[in-house]
């Protein structure tokens, strides 16, 4: 395989999250959860839902949120929707399987005559859509969206009697949330754009069982012994701490950077327990963690950019990040590695 | 917007239907259709299912007929799957929300340690996935697998009493088939390839409702009155004809062809009757029909890349074809310039 070394510069980015937080007490009284069983297993203090708690209504559609989060990236990289050349957008549950949702956004932000398009993606999908991006400004492409998110309505049900809810489903109930995230990713340097010096995508599931599962239905064959939604946490706890150290020392090497050269970790996050799991393999303290999955919980596609947006207002001028993505579906390693730009290096 | 003129080359194609053929004398039997309503309307006379028509039993899924097709793809390209740098998977219908399909069939194809995407999208999805490709070959990849396809098992269902289905429901039970197209692409020409010499890709659906939704549900929120399937027939009908005209001159400009420059023409597959009314309205008589719709169904993701096998296949060196491809989702306009390489030209 040959390697596309193609840098490409995030010139703006943006988070969106539906409703207030919902934190473990609301959540805990409504499913029958302790809360002291949330803190010790999951970590996650709070999170958001395009549904509301109390009725089970919904408030946010996946759109609504992609086209928030791709509304606060235009505005802070002072592009407009004009400048855009194409737009991809990432998520595992979409609002529907046509029309896209990723063309619904571009009808909201008033995008017309370019290319949209839309990955089918769990946790590495932010990165594979700055993949993808990458390749598109590589074959001439100027700027472009890049948007991530997902939404829980289809599997978490607020009008669900807790009893009947075996374990394994009301975890889900604690570790997602929903959200969306966007960048505003160009070609050439621009201002104190945050570039891109490496990127990881990689498939590595071969002969190996997925460690999640999402099914989805029709109209026919509605089959309720279907394990709709399934997470092998013993398979992603034991596998993802070494995926992640591997994925670091790569993601080192591709930038040509030593592990000094780093100041910022952005971590896999699956749940926060995990997360201190994996920073604690790791096993380098020295970086500064940017991690937002306990206010938000693991909100799929969106995360790494909610990361990223994060990591664009705390970077100074020459630092350094490396984010760690795992997907543990089908075992995908993702990866990147970000320095923000000094305004002289635009001249370049 | 910048164009992106990278060529790509077609070094293989393959094609994967399941099952027997099922003409219009079964499919009316079943479900109360006459076949002359069907002749009149669809004009279909055969498709393939990948469930048994008499007991609704599932015989393939969508990683089985893409794993096929790229198999076949792989064959007739005389290339290895570890020459793949990349896999690009296209389909409305996945096996399952996550893994990816396109992972499964990555696995299936012993491929592994390269990147691999999915993308969610209707008809126009074969042109987006080689769309895709083009831009990862301008980014420095050689070679890498294009898969289109589709199934219909979530929203045909055999045992489905025909007296409680709406017409307009009955039409999808003889409009559309399952199947699978797969193309090997790459960067640099080889033997007598396909190449692609112009490739459009752009969403023009802004301010305009959708002509065709496909929702889907998961455990939450199921609700029978959603309208799952739902086609705008009345809107395609005006609208694709149009598009198709426009679509083919765009064509002819990006690749600097005239019309009479043309040797093939790949219309738009929504129906039998439906290609027969677009090429009608495009009024290019002397140029060779690809189309397979009358005999596959409409197959989705799979077809323009159906086309392209049987393209392929029809072709002599130096003759031209155009492909026009309508996405009435959100109203994708797609297509394609290609021109059959002389061997001798692979020195260029």
């Amino acid at each position: 395989m040959t390697d596309t070394p193609t840098t490409l510069f995030l010139a703006g980015t943006g988070t969106a999250l539906p409703g207030p937080p919902v934190d473990n007490t609301s959540l805990g009284k409504l499913f029958g959860i302790s809360e002291e069983w949330i803190d010790l297993f999951v970590g996650t203090r709070t999170r958001h839902f395009c549904w509301d708690l109390g009725t089970g209504t919904l408030t946010h559609s996946l759109a609504d949120l992609c086209a928030e989060a791709a509304g606060r990236a235009l505005d802070t990289s002072g592009l407009a929707p004009a400048d855009m050349d194409f737009l991809v957008l990432t998520t595992a549950t979409p609002d529907t399987l046509l029309p896209t949702t990723a063309t619904v956004v571009a009808d909201r932000l008033g995008l017309s005559h370019l290319p949209v398009y839309q990955l089918q993606a769990g946790c590495s999908g932010a990165v594979q859509a700055l993949d993808v991006a990458r390749a598109l400004l590589a074959a001439g492409h100027r700027a472009g969206l890049v948007v991530g998110g997902d939404v829980t309505d289809r599997f978490l049900d607020a009008q669900r009697d807790p009893v009947s809810l075996p374990t394994e489903e009301l975890v889900n109930y604690v570790l997602f949330g929903d959200g969306a995230g966007a960048a505003v990713v160009t070609a050439e340097p621009a201002g104190d754009a945050v570039a891109v010096r490496g990127l990881l995508h990689r498939f590595t599931g071969r002969g190996r069982a997925p460690g999640q599962i999402v099914d989805w239905q029709g109209t026919a064959r509605q089959d309720h012994t279907r394990r709709m939604l399934f997470e092998d946490y013993k398979a992603i706890e034991e596998n993802v701490p070494l995926m992640a150290a591997e994925i670091f020392r790569e993601l080192l090497g591709t930038a040509g950077w030593t592990r000094e050269d780093v100041d910022y970790l952005l971590p896999p996050q699956l749940s926060a327990r995990m997360t201190a799991r994996i920073t604690e393999h790791l096993g380098v303290p020295e970086l500064t963690e940017i991690s937002c999955v306990a206010e938000t919980g693991n909100t799929g596609n969106a995360l790494p950019l909610i990361q990223l947006d994060r990591l664009a207002a705390a970077m100074d001028e020459g630092e350094r990040a490396l984010a760690v993505v795992v997907e543990s579906s089908k075992w995908i390693r993702a990866g990147l590695a970000l320095e923000r730009l000094a305004e002289t290096d635009t001249a370049r």
